[in-house]
């Protein structure tokens, strides 16, 4: 069931069919955000970083954009000095039709690594863009709908909450399915609010948003080329700025853009590719954050956990091993337990003297399923969302590109 | 087809269906070592440790091994004190029948994670093994076969070198299908020869054939509780022993050991899980040696490179950016080039101005592809093998338990 969507004041949109990919199928897609808006972003941490990456981390640090320009059918990655030219010229046609200067523009592209982007079909949709942008909820959800690519369904999410009495927004979508791991993934995801924001705060909310959300899940264990998420505030619903990490209102925000973020990152990792389940890896008592997002990282990045979430199978053993892959030094398992929902199976290192086979089928059962993995080495937690690895996801990683 | 296997003097072996695993399957498995044999092994990296790896251990630094028991059916991995137990009782029996002391006695086992081994079935089928020990290549074969899992076939090999004129043997077999990554996965191999060999040589012997084998190789990425690797040295072919490093014998056995371990390793990624390709990932010219195992092991163990194995698709922006995951600080991309097989693909970061995509299908379509990525950052090289990921991975590891 599509959420609510709350239109963001200073935010305009458009999509439209510019035949970068298939004919007919939406494929460019445009963010016009108001004069005054701040908008703070993150990038892929994968050291192949395409074009539009590059070229929106320069415009990012010369201007406050105004224009967000997203293309599906080419990732326009590893096309090297023609790639840039042509992600530059992107920005160049855009600024010229919406009547900024280039560095107001940021390019974001996502599709297939190593083929060029042709320029051919911005030159007709952008204008037919600049003609169609609207600010209701409908062309957030057809925007959401075009930056798919191999998303089953569109991914949005909306809050609104109250600043001194007054209801701000805070609306962003996403699109993500394959090449999915945490600091980013083959993923696209643009959240605005209406709220008022200086720079230091907003980079603030869009780091502590991502880490409780694009960064705790994974679908393959590979990183992108293309990844990026922003967060643009308009100031447009009219409070008084947030200027400092002091602002009392500040928390409010905090959560609204954190429960934005997590919403889009659940429903990517809901959305994987050929995922039926989602699992929740909790780590607990671990000796360390590092240790503990270590762990968190193994089980739900492994092929047999994976593979056992799949099929409905408690099969403890494959977690166990795969946190024993990401421990070091000496493992008391004595002190180790685990849970699979509230179904205690594995207490001391051992299965639990009261667990049954049926309990554990029982536990599994659910489309969504938690494990919580207890150490008893010390105090640090973290956790990781990850879906099952199923028939599907070969089947459309072997057929990505026929 | 079948390697011929050479028997090795002063090794006798024989399996037996005890009851451990399904009803009239071999699952028991001896090899008696002559006396003044000398033994070295390896263990599993994985810190959930099986109770048979940690009591082989024990005993391996307190005797020299004269009988190896392996069971499959249950790894008596994650049983606890029981399973501790379990795993000296198994030595204790085979010692008492074999006329040995337990510490003479290395115990493994492979099978699920987390389910007690039970010990009856080894009372009666241990005296069975005893009476119908033999040293010919059938019963290298018939061991080879007992201790498959998963396994589509068993997995032996052999090789004949002559030192000071007189033929040395050497010959080995090792089972592992899933569950695979370098640093032993859910892999047993256990490889003997008849040349004399002291101590110290014989373990850089074992480590050096490890490293170019089976820590080479990625069926997915997950490593298990109960590997391990043992090369025997039983003396019985009476050539002198080697005792040093130095002896100008030793490059000769050195490489007999390093080609067996490699067969080995190569059948095992060959009968990888659902596996119908092999890819050896060579990556060449990286700025250090931890680089350029980095790369090669993040490529060899993405699903999106594994997928577009099995399809026979060359789509090498995947390899290029699962690279790119790999890779830290800046990267100059218009040094990097890449070659499936002979056919060059990339050149400077960007596809190769003379590659067509026909030519990248022709390079794919072989059943065992090479990919050779030179980073043009610095000397250093690596390499990994690693097998596609299939439909009928997904179907094995989500059924594997009913």
């Amino acid at each position: 069931m599509r959420p609510e969507l709350a239109p963001v004041a200073g935010v305009r949109l458009a999509a439209t069919a510019a035949g970068i990919r298939a004919a007919g199928r939406d494929d460019l897609t445009v963010l016009e955000l108001a004069p005054g808006s701040r908008t703070a972003a993150v990038f892929t941490t994968n050291r192949l970083r395409a074009a539009p990456v590059l070229v929106a981390e320069e415009h990012l640090a010369a201007a406050a954009p105004r224009l967000l320009v997203i293309n599906t059918g080419s990732a326009n990655a590893a096309t090297g000095a023609a790639g840039m030219e042509t992600a530059r010229a992107v920005c160049a046609a855009a600024a010229e039709g919406f009547g900024l200067a280039p560095e107001q523009v940021l390019p974001f592209s996502t599709g297939v690594i190593g083929e060029p982007l042709r320029l051919e079909p911005f030159a007709a949709g952008l204008p037919r863009c600049r003609d169609g942008l609207a600010a209701d909820a409908a062309a957030w959800w057809r925007a959401a709908d075009a930056i798919r690519t191999t998303d089953t369904r569109p991914k949005a999410a909306s809050r609104t909450v109250e600043l001194d009495g007054e209801p701000v927004h805070v609306t962003g979508f996403a699109k993500g399915s394959g090449m999915i791991h945490p600091n980013m993934a083959t993923m696209l995801a643009f959240v605005a609010t209406d709220a008022a924001v200086a720079d230091g705060p907003l980079r603030d909310l869009l780091r502590e948003a991502a880490d409780g959300s694009f960064n705790r899940i994974s679908v393959d264990g590979d990183t992108s080329t293309n990844d990026a998420l922003t967060l643009t505030a308009t100031g447009a619903a009219g409070a008084a700025p947030l200027e400092s990490a002091a602002d009392p209102r500040l928390p409010a925000l905090r959560e609204a853009v954190a429960a934005v973020c997590r919403d889009l990152a659940l429903a990517i990792v809901r959305d994987g590719e050929g995922a039926t389940r989602l699992l929740t890896v909790r780590v607990e008592g671990a000796a360390d954050a590092a240790e503990a997002a270590r762990v968190a990282d193994s089980v739900a990045r492994s092929p047999l956990v994976k593979t056992a979430l799949f099929a409905g199978d408690p099969n403890w053993g494959r977690i166990l091993a795969a946190a024993g892959t990401a421990l070091t030094g000496e493992v008391d398992w004595g002190r180790v337990d685990l849970h699979l929902g509230a179904t205690r199976v594995v207490r001391g290192g051992v299965v639990a003297p009261d667990y049954t086979e049926a309990a554990g089928e029982a536990a599994m059962a659910p489309e969504e399923v938690t494990a919580t993995l207890s150490l008893g080495r010390g105090e640090a937690a973290d956790w990781m969302w990850t879906c099952d690895l199923t028939h599907e996801y070969v089947t459309i990683n072997a057929e990505y590109r026929s």
